[in-house]
């Protein structure tokens, strides 16, 4: 299924896209789509039933927003540096283990909203990346199929970054905690969909590609990741416990604007950037100055 | 102000601590203590009218649990090496601004709640710190002025945190990206009290102290800190937006397990930490293996 939220920002209700494109009103079943929802089998099979009873109502598409495919997001969890072209084109060291940082829920944002350049920021860069949705609590899990069972679902999430302040001034020692930098407001844009997991067999070949006015700057696959899906979620689950509605950014491919020769591309207001992965939907935002 | 939460994990009620020690229920009045209440002046002057009339009604406090004096937490922003004391005990360098991470909102539980040790957990520590509480949005402040009208209240808050997952296996170039370590389950006990701001005229000269199994581990004031609690929120308003309801844990001062000579005394299974900061109450964890 490809559940969505459509609607006014902090208004949205919940809806579901059919293969055939048809748009239903998922309100009549369920409040939301939230962690709530996805660890609650009976109420996805409850929407199952509905969905194949054509019985929801249909909502007419235009003019409506598509927001975040999920609310109430408890934490989400960034991947640094995961991707083997990534790590060649920028010329680093390939991580011994997942390199992990928290990333503020508060700067999600629907797949085509405004992104807002931080004021003074001269190193604003993309990454696209696959989100991978939590469904089940994951504590100290011990193999992948474990960790693929506790994902419900995958998503398009845009990890905007700020790489001048990504590093702070503080130097080696201090420098890289990477609070800063990855936290401003709208920095997450993510949708359009959230794809339940029994729709993507296999989520280590997607293709993913990211556009700048047009111009093709990443162009790669889930096949490039260092760490995969399941090991990922197994490896975070030693660290601390992921909850349903989680979500993890798995990292970004070659491509982004810190790994190419000076002068390096980073965005400024007024440029417009899409993106897209292989069955999970497209995104297209266009940049404004803060 | 003192505001608390009290009754079983998950069903906590709002509650307000008189000064003469009478446990009045807030329940009447508010859902719950979030940032949505910190946000609301009227319903916060309807609790300060209703507390002067001294017609909420009376909690008996035995036996009544304590949870977390705030729920609904955005974000928790840590704030690393923040003492003058911890720099000359540890020997590191001071940094030139504030070492920023994100901790997961998960990870809070009550001042009284079992904290559990990871699992092969070799290296877990402790962290007396000063959380303060946001009740305006906070975004790109000029002055201190601002950042300190912005704060709601203070709160107790220990960051428990396992050293040798913090700094992960991959040295020094992603060794510190900090997700991992600071993560775990009940790893933020927060409380017992939400204490307004009117209440602390001076954040920066509250004492604070830590005990381990009865003995005086860590002994020191925010007046320690090199990154006052105003230059903080006014410095992070320039990286993210902060947001009622948000904390800030501002560092811990001297005398933490990492900071002394080996075998540094880390905490096991069976220890019993107690802290308290002048005017925020006082906590006390029982440790226990996940």
């Amino acid at each position: 299924m490809r559940l969505l939220r459509v609607g006014p920002a902090g208004a949205e209700r919940p809806a579901l896209l059919e293969e055939d494109g048809t748009l239903r009103d998922l309100s009549p079943l369920v409040t939301d789509v939230d962690g709530a929802l996805l660890a609650d089998p009976a109420a996805l099979a409850h929407i199952r039933a509905a969905v194949g009873a054509r019985i929801l109502p249909v909502l007419d598409p235009a003019g409506l927003r598509t927001g975040p495919p999920l609310t109430r997001i408890g934490k989400i969890v960034g991947i640094g540096v995961n991707y083997r072209d990534l790590v060649v084109q920028s010329r680093v060291a390939t991580p011994a283990e997942p390199v992990v940082f928290l990333k503020a829920p508060d700067t999600v944002v629907g797949p085509d909203d405004t992104v807002l350049v931080p004021r003074d920021s001269v190193k604003t860069d993309w990454e696209i990346e696959l989100g991978v949705v939590i469904g089940r609590t994951a504590r100290y899990l011990r193999t992948d199929e474990e960790a693929l069972a506790a994902v419900a679902g995958y998503v398009l999430s845009h990890d905007v970054s700020e790489r001048a302040y990504q590093n702070g001034r503080n130097g080696g020692q201090w420098g890289n905690a990477w609070g800063k930098g990855k936290n401003y407001e709208t920095f997450n844009p993510l949708g359009p969909w959230l794809v339940t997991a029994d729709e993507i067999p296999d989520p280590q070949a997607l293709r993913m590609r990211l556009w700048v006015n047009g111009r093709l700057m990443q162009d790669s696959s889930t096949a490039e990741q260092i760490f995969p899906v399941a090991h990922l979620v197994r490896h975070l689950s030693q660290y601390m416990t992921l909850h349903p509605g989680d979500v993890v950014n798995t990292g970004t491919p070659a491509g982004v604007a810190l790994a190419r020769p000076e002068p390096k591309p980073y965005l400024r207001a007024g440029d417009v950037v899409e993106l897209e992965i292989e069955g999970l939907g497209r995104q297209r935002q266009r940049f404004k100055d803060a």
